[in-house]
């Protein structure tokens, strides 16, 4: 059994990214953009409308407040004023996915905030602070053995670590940087098969060739690449074909 | 027995504006700022805390997206992404009210959208059907005779009345336009006055002498401008000393 | 001879819109967005580039500060904030254009600021301020007949009307609203043989079937809709076998 | 002889900061914000108006798209991406330079980019890309041993060092960081003298009483702070009384 995710609700006003109907009907838990790196109002109600009608499970994907920059510059942010910010966008999230008659179920960091988080502690508890403070039911899905989640653990949160099913991974277990050969695979086939060696073996091929532990309790398909949609639908029909249950995590 | 509101959490980042705490001492309803007119998320949560200390009743004074104009300019927007505009605003104050331990407890236009949905129904619609699907138990604050209470009273939530304790009033009832004399009082003593006729008379003496009768449930005091807050303070005493009780509509 | 422009440089950040490239090679004048209702920096400067490495004209796209809405929402501005938005908005693609080896070369409003300066006197002066004051050599297009092109030219600037290839034409020369019936042409034969009749006629077809006077020294052809690539190079390929000379009319 | 500059035109909408025209009373040139940190248009326009009336010279003070930050938090941009915002900013200020009869005369990077730019190699030369691209012509205002005067020097660019007049400085001649005791100065006597020993002997008290060497050949005063008119006039006053003459580097 495993949780399937994507990044959702990331259009702004005329500007269109990804398909998200198509995508809903894939994944299990939608991490919907919160407004700061990306996702109108407009965009995020009817994201978290379509969600709830599926029974897709609704997170806030929080990001720093850069629209042009599409939250993928590290912001190097006072600490308060990021909890802030990003209890800011839990709000606002989770009021339009009350008036889908659902709500935030969990939180997961966009772009360079996930980034930062891995290792950057000030920011990974500032982060930590405001699901705390809004809701210390709420998990935290990030990467495994980030900062992230060590301290969402250490604060008594829930932490759901991901595997990202068309990354490449180095030995050490971190992903291959996207500057680099091996970053992205783009083969559906070897994509299923990864997953469902995670899932029996625990382990995924790193691009030398090794086997390395990976524990996940979701696995992260992209919405916004070209083929987004084919690679995880044959992911999903891959692992349904090997009697994975896939259910949200939460 | 009277609402003493006025308009708070309006600074942004480095920008301050007005006396919030000041004028937290002064007020039984605090309309702050929802981040789309002014108000970044700091200032939110910071007021909203203050507002829970003194048992100030916090509501959403929701803007139009206009930073740069201080959500002054009518913008002629659609009325769906106005609604979704509305809630995403509504969502996120609240949230800031979570962490402080309070919630939205109503909901006032600011700026040109409050001029706006005087007449524009199209927008006052909107403004109405946000409310609605968000909490139909919250209240409305507006103009007496404006659309948005029309509305607001025709969909089932409660529309209350307010008064502006410093604003001229013509003989038909309406403000006096910031561009003509007698539009803003700034004689304490006289503002106070006012006020009293107005509860125990239920009329305001207009710009050319008439006494116009007017329905208000709230008096609007205004928080950024020179001596707002020594004005706030001239009313409240004045009341006060005429036994008046000051306690929030909401 | 005949001019034909297209809106480009209008994808922001992460949001691609429109193939700039492809239309570049179509086009003689090329709006270039100015980074208020689109275009981030780096679009603006590649789109300089790209079109001053084609011989294509520049002039500046000016539109309302507001991203979300695309500058397709009325906002109802103070004329003196308008003139000086106008005038940053020239000054920095005029930046661009520089780097690029090039100039703004005129000016075209966007969206809904091209509709308001069509009836709105305030604002269509407060935007032939802004030309005026930059640089009374500058040309502005517009919609034949608009307050826009009649005080610009009354200001002693040059004022040039256009045609909109693909959009329907009412019986009195106004365009056909986009919810009605007849307001968009599909069909690249039909539409380049209704340019061939305003070059050689001055009249265009309107929806109720009689011809109605047109004159134009510019034809628009829409850049970011699906098909708009292949309707340009239709109506371009049509007009040169025809003999129509292309050229800016700047 | 020395240069008097000073961080203006940083109001944005409603929101007002520091003393505009009393501080170009007193300096000789203005780093005018160009509206990514702060300053809007008309801001813009008017400083530069105001500063051309009194033959103020005006600088481009650039600095992060990041109002809610007030350009005080290092973003790390992609260099390009950075070149090219750092033009659209120039050319902005530039033209409100043009249309006030004066021009844009050097550049001065603000808040983070101002720190990040001493030692951020990549960065700084991004900012030196942009002003030899758009003028090989405009001085490059900044800390004296900065990555980003090293580079501008290095590309043929005209590189000028300043003096913070009220910031305490170490024994390495770096700024005492503002968390430190020191960090200020608030004593206008003592800041005077600071000037006047920097002029004749070159060098600086320290923290720690020792003399720092420093070369300058502006002195920066701070616009915005409280008593920030009266330290500048007590400052100039006190270089005017010892007989220096304050003039624009540039």
């Amino acid at each position: 059994m495993i949780d399937l995710n994507a990044d959702l609700g990331e259009s702004f006003g005329r500007w269109t990214l990804g398909d998200d109907d198509a995508m809903l009907d894939v994944v299990t838990s939608a991490n919907v953009a919160c407004g700061f790196h990306a996702g109108d109002a407009t965009t995020l109600r009817r994201t978290c409308v379509a969600a709830a009608a599926r029974g897709v499970v609704v997170g806030a994907q929080v990001g720093y407040r850069d629209l042009a920059g599409f939250g993928r510059r590290f912001v190097d942010m006072d600490p308060v004023e990021l909890t802030d910010e990003v209890l800011y966008q839990l709000g606002a999230l989770d009021g339009m996915c009350r008036v889908a008659g659902t709500a935030v179920r969990y939180l997961k960091p966009h772009g360079a905030l996930y980034n930062a988080v891995v290792h950057h502690e000030t920011q990974a508890r500032a982060v930590v602070d405001a699901v705390r403070a809004y809701d210390p039911s709420l998990p935290v899905l990030g990467l495994p053995g980030s900062e992230l989640l060590r301290l969402a653990e250490a604060a008594g949160l829930r932490a759901v670590p991901e595997f990202f099913v068309d990354r490449g991974y180095t030995a050490g277990g971190a992903l291959v940087p996207r500057s680099e050969p091996g970053a992205l695979l783009h083969d559906a086939v070897e994509v299923a098969d990864r997953v469902r060696r995670l899932l029996t073996e625990g382990v995924v091929r790193a691009v030398d060739g090794t086997d390395v532990p990976v524990r996940a309790e979701s696995a992260c398909v992209h919405g916004d690449s070209p083929g987004a949609v084919e690679m995880a639908v044959a992911v999903r029909s891959a692992l349904e074909a090997d009697g994975v249950r896939l259910a949200a995590f939460a």
